[in-house]
């Protein structure tokens, strides 16, 4: 079985950067300096049969969910998605509609947020199924600053956004909403030290926060808000939530909980950054991490 | 069998776009206003026994492929090359040493200039093959004028670099070198109105070409250089030249075929543009689009 993160791990910390890249790969986006701005990019795949059902989810549904990922990616980094570059690949029998129902799908998901498809490719595979990947170019704001998984410092507020857990058959995973609103709330207000998305289940991706910041998340599994249905292990373990969750400095906290807008996802406080390197525990000590399923690997 | 080029002309047509979008899909790359700077973007994707050998091509060589292929098309702009953005998806039982391969030459390959892979996705398939999708983005230096597939004009001459046919039996689709210079220095010194990379079949593109500038292309077969061991019906329609098809204005030609660099790809004229649209006709008149082979889809 192919260790994907592992994988990526390995690939990602040995590519050479060159000048330009103010953060490399890593991070939920690459931060790169164009003629003076703040670019970001990231891309994600979408695999059929993994990341969705062929049989049973449109093509539009599941172009939609391939351009949310890449936008929540642009969420996690308080900045502004701009435009996209999407991929195709199936395979040789399939009708040409599947594929331009995949494309628009992606699309209006896109224009929905004012980000463009600027550019495309087509292939045929010579063995079944579909893959895609989308490519996604923002914006941070001329004086903002980018939030990055690596700002955390002890003492500050853990915040998510939303609920978690039992994505898959909720169809949250495909119907979800990119943070983009909440993203650009905490980075224009400057309300947060470190943010990323929650793709991956909430403990490994606090884990993730917590090893780039050098802290540890003590998180109190009672607090984190449940989707309906959730198991406690399922909102802590499980994929796909596609909330934030991000840090906040102590004397910041109160104000932030005040002015929280109506019609935000929910903000939900669920601990806070000790001194540490890496490690996710409970209040009363026990490393979450070893004890529990520590997210969902797709 | 899935008709990849009339799926992407469709969607491509069909994509609604932004502000900020100069050039939107259809050339060879979008060129995106970021921040008064002009940002160069494109995707292209690779794909195992399509576009090389699954069973006799390193993963280091097709990774390579990749990269060169995308960087072909910011030379066709005329742009510098900066970043990119990979993802890769195998089926579930390759090594992990095959990807790390892949991505190594891709990462390798764009070193050489100085662009950094500044993100990057894995994926495991269902089924067996192996996909890879690169995004290239590229810059245009400030007050240099893009060269674009639209800027042909009657009585302009038609130049390409280098041979053409036969790529797949001399690996020149594995070993080519993307014209990264050519396209420079023809940007830089404002030599050429119009340009692409060649890569479906130098008549095919050449149609593209004329199609975008309203124009109509005359072409002396006899006049194209020919790759080792390449017949004449070859080197109009095979693919995978990457060299660059360009017009220059009557004026500048023969300053351009004297002041042409020692060391670059050879320079040949091959013809010249005249009114139409969209035609390619040899010097008799005759159509060659519809005599010839015209093209390989991949």
């Amino acid at each position: 079985m192919l260790n994907e993160l592992e994988i990526l791990k390995t690939l990602l910390g040995s590519l050479e950067q060159n000048s330009g890249v103010a953060v490399g790969p890593g991070d939920d986006c690459a931060v790169l300096d164009f003629a003076g701005g703040k670019l970001l990019a990231a891309v994600d795949q979408l695999i059929g049969d993994v990341h969705y059902f062929s049989n049973g989810t449109s093509p539009r549904r599941a172009g939609a969910k391939l351009m949310k990922r890449n936008l929540s990616d642009i969420a996690a980094m308080g900045g502004i998605p701009r435009w996209a570059l999407l991929s195709v690949a199936v395979a040789n029998g399939r009708e040409a509609e599947w594929i331009l129902e995949f494309c628009r799908g992606a699309a209006d998901a896109g224009m929905k947020y004012d980000v463009a498809i600027v550019g495309g490719d087509i292939a045929a595979l010579k063995n079944p199924g579909e893959t895609a990947s989308l490519s996604i170019l923002g914006e941070m704001p001329h004086g903002e600053t980018v939030l990055l998984r690596s700002g955390a410092k002890a003492g500050e507020g853990i915040y998510v956004t939303g609920r978690f857990g039992n994505s898959l058959a909720t169809e949250h995973h495909l119907d979800f909403e990119p943070r983009l609103r909440e993203g650009r709330f905490l980075a224009s207000n400057h309300w947060a030290s470190a943010a990323l998305d929650v793709s991956d289940g909430l403990l490994l991706d606090a884990a993730r926060l917590a090893a780039a910041s050098g802290v540890a998340m003590r998180i109190d599994p009672g607090r984190v808000p449940r989707r309906e249905g959730a198991s406690l292990a399922a909102a802590l373990g499980d994929g796909e939530d596609y909330e934030l969750l991000f840090t906040v400095p102590p004397e910041r906290a109160p104000e932030l909980e005040k002015t929280w807008p109506d019609g935000f996802a929910p903000l939900t406080r669920i601990g806070e950054v000790m001194a540490g390197s890496g490690e996710v525990v409970a209040p009363d000590g026990a490393d979450l991490l070893k004890d529990r399923v520590i997210g969902y690997e797709h």
